[in-house]
């Protein structure tokens, strides 16, 4: 029986009532962040991105595991607020933030990182109208991007941030108009593996910030360096070694440009942090042959994974990484299954010709990798099937 | 300002509060069903596939408009009980049935369409301990698929149905357990907007029904024949004329062999009957630039829209027609521009350098055929913003 955080799956479908069930260890969370600690500069902050797992109880764990939180709408904001973050290590990001959105953000008294000048507009006339000194900063879009990452958030023409020719002109106009300027956020990608290209791009945000601080002719209290690191979905994949990235920010930062001297640096991570705690556990309805090949329908499906069936940003599908939780560490089968969800559609295929032990009707198939854009992510009222259960361990 | 239903898109906002805001127009749906009655032949049925739009007033408008209702999952058939249509006239499809669902079907004596002889056993002996006789239809996955369909559900090893060459078999040992066997369920594809593919996939599916009731010695009280026709999304898709495929599924009709002479014949739909009818309206919070182009941000995006986004099973993306609501038919700008939603994430795309009025903020932007798997079909809750509004007209 598969073991999540010391607890066999079956037992914790029994304690959850039902499946398909999402288990998140917060023990592999803590690892994680410890491995993270142990790897970065000491005066580094650890931010969470919410956006990658919203659960609740997670975030009330995570208030004391992490500096900050980063949001990306009003909905998030609110969890992360109820979660007992303090809005002072808060900060909001997102390329179409609403009026109310605003409003609710300076009340507040978090960071809004501004993605444009339009924005900026709207942020002072909100913050005049209500009496506040708004905390600002400005979101950049780079002239670099982070090479090999899952999804480029620079390097072009981009719906995220300023272009870096028009940051500083923003940050002066912050300035003048009396808000609090918090200083950058610059992400430039997400889900690299390569801990080189994570180097590299670190180097160049450091020397971006610099660069346009020296501009604005201020020191950013802050400077949001963005996140990327990625985590092993597929064969192949190479589990991302953090320690060279720790040493080497530490040397950036040593040998940072002074007008950088007193700010202080962050970065955010949101799959980096949760995406390997969680396992999706989903029963198995039916095992059925057609063609001369075994079908294994379970009770779960791109609902809940939107993620793993291959139907989310990717171009390719690929298997993320399954097990029979109920028979994990059997030899596989001779034969291997395709795993498809209860959906009455062709594309909420969970696992594409998997070798696995033998699998018969009521078996648990765990899908790992699933805390991380799961839950949260997925179409949940897509043919009126259940939402999944969540359970938080550890 | 463009007219739905003959109301403005902005008096629709302000009567349902807010954006965004899926507008769903009950005139275009009963046009759409007119066509359909008057091109097909009067002895067949319509039915409408639940899993398109399943908004509950729409549901109860559909229960006087069409012969039956397909769903997908207990939760659909929970609807469909509920907007009133009559138990006789539900099936059920879906490869992945749990048990409180078959017992809810049975218990409510709707049809059934069994997808696999496990399931076969499993209605059967759910009946058995309720004391009722169940109503099971067999779905076949077919020899033959619906050629140019957007998603194949025929000619090859499927997790829909029983292989054809199991059917007849399953048909008799229902028959045989005292099952009220109810014929055919036989659904090769979607999305077809080829008029002679659908006409020779249905003179196949009548023909694949009489070859498989003569093995079972058995004529069937119904034949679905399934659906698939499509509607034009893209440039350069030509609007499929269902007149001549009523014409020739009439003659099929006439010429069917005699094992079929009482049978019922009913065509399943869900997009072609819904997906023109709506419209999503959603407002432009922000007009930037970044590197040369121009990005309309909305309060919109993927969480509402995935299918616009191009991330729900398509291939390559494409725009679905989008226009700018209060400036309907103003000339287009010279500059194509990009229309992003709120989203704080690279995928979230509605519009790839279309060509727009000049968009100013606070314009509304209508993305057209979005009546069929929008709302339920996408992750509502992905980055913690607020549900879409849905507003029936007509």
């Amino acid at each position: 029986m598969l073991l999540i955080g010391g607890c066999g799956a079956a037992s914790l479908v029994d304690e959850a009532g039902d499946t398909p069930l999402f288990v998140y260890d917060m023990n592999i969370v803590e690892r994680q962040l410890q491995v993270l600690r142990d790897a970065m500069p000491k005066e580094l902050s650890l931010h969470y991105a919410v956006k990658a797992n919203p659960h609740p109880g997670l975030l009330e764990r995570m208030v004391r595991l992490v500096d900050g939180f980063d949001v990306a709408s009003g909905g998030e904001l609110a969890r992360a607020l109820a979660a007992g973050m303090d809005a002072a290590h808060i900060s909001f990001a997102g390329p179409g933030k609403r009026e109310d959105e605003l409003v609710a953000a300076i009340d507040a008294g978090i960071t809004l990182n501004l993605e444009s000048e339009g924005e900026a507009r709207r942020a002072l006339a909100i913050a005049e109208k209500r009496g506040r000194i708004p905390r600002l900063a400005v979101r950049v879009n780079p002239d670099f991007d982070l090479k090999g990452s899952g999804m480029r958030m620079g390097g072009g023409a981009k719906p995220f941030g300023v272009d870096a020719d028009r940051a500083a002109a923003l940050a002066r106009s912050l300035i003048a108009a009396g808000a609090d300027w918090r200083g950058w956020h610059i992400f430039a990608g997400s889900q690299a593996l390569d801990a080189e290209a994570l180097i590299d791009t670190q180097a160049a945000t450091v020397g971006l910030a610099a660069r346009l601080s020296n501009e604005v002719g201020a020191s950013p209290p802050l400077v949001n360096l963005g996140g990327g690191f990625g985590i092993p979905y597929f064969p192949g994949d190479q589990r991302l070694d953090v320690a060279p990235i720790g040493e080497a920010l530490g040397q950036i930062m040593n040998a940072r440009p002074d007008i950088l001297s007193t700010s202080k640096f962050a970065i955010e991570l949101g799959r980096w942090i949760v995406g390997e705690a969680g396992v999706y556990l989903t029963r198995v309805i039916d095992v059925k042959q057609s063609k001369g090949e075994t079908f294994v329908v379970v009770d779960g499906g791109l609902h809940h994974q939107l993620a793993a069936s291959g139907n989310f940003g990717t171009v390719v599908r690929r298997n993320y990484p399954i097990a029979v939780a109920n028979r994990y560490g059997a030899p596989a089968a001779e034969e291997a299954v395709t795993i498809v969800g209860c959906l009455c559609t062709p594309i909420d295929k969970l696992g594409d010709k998997v070798s696995l032990p033998a699998v018969a009707e009521g078996d648990l198939i765990a899908i790992f990798v699933a805390g991380a854009y799961g839950a949260s992510a997925s179409p949940a009222a897509f043919l009126g099937h259940p939402p999944a259960l969540e359970l938080l361990l550890g």
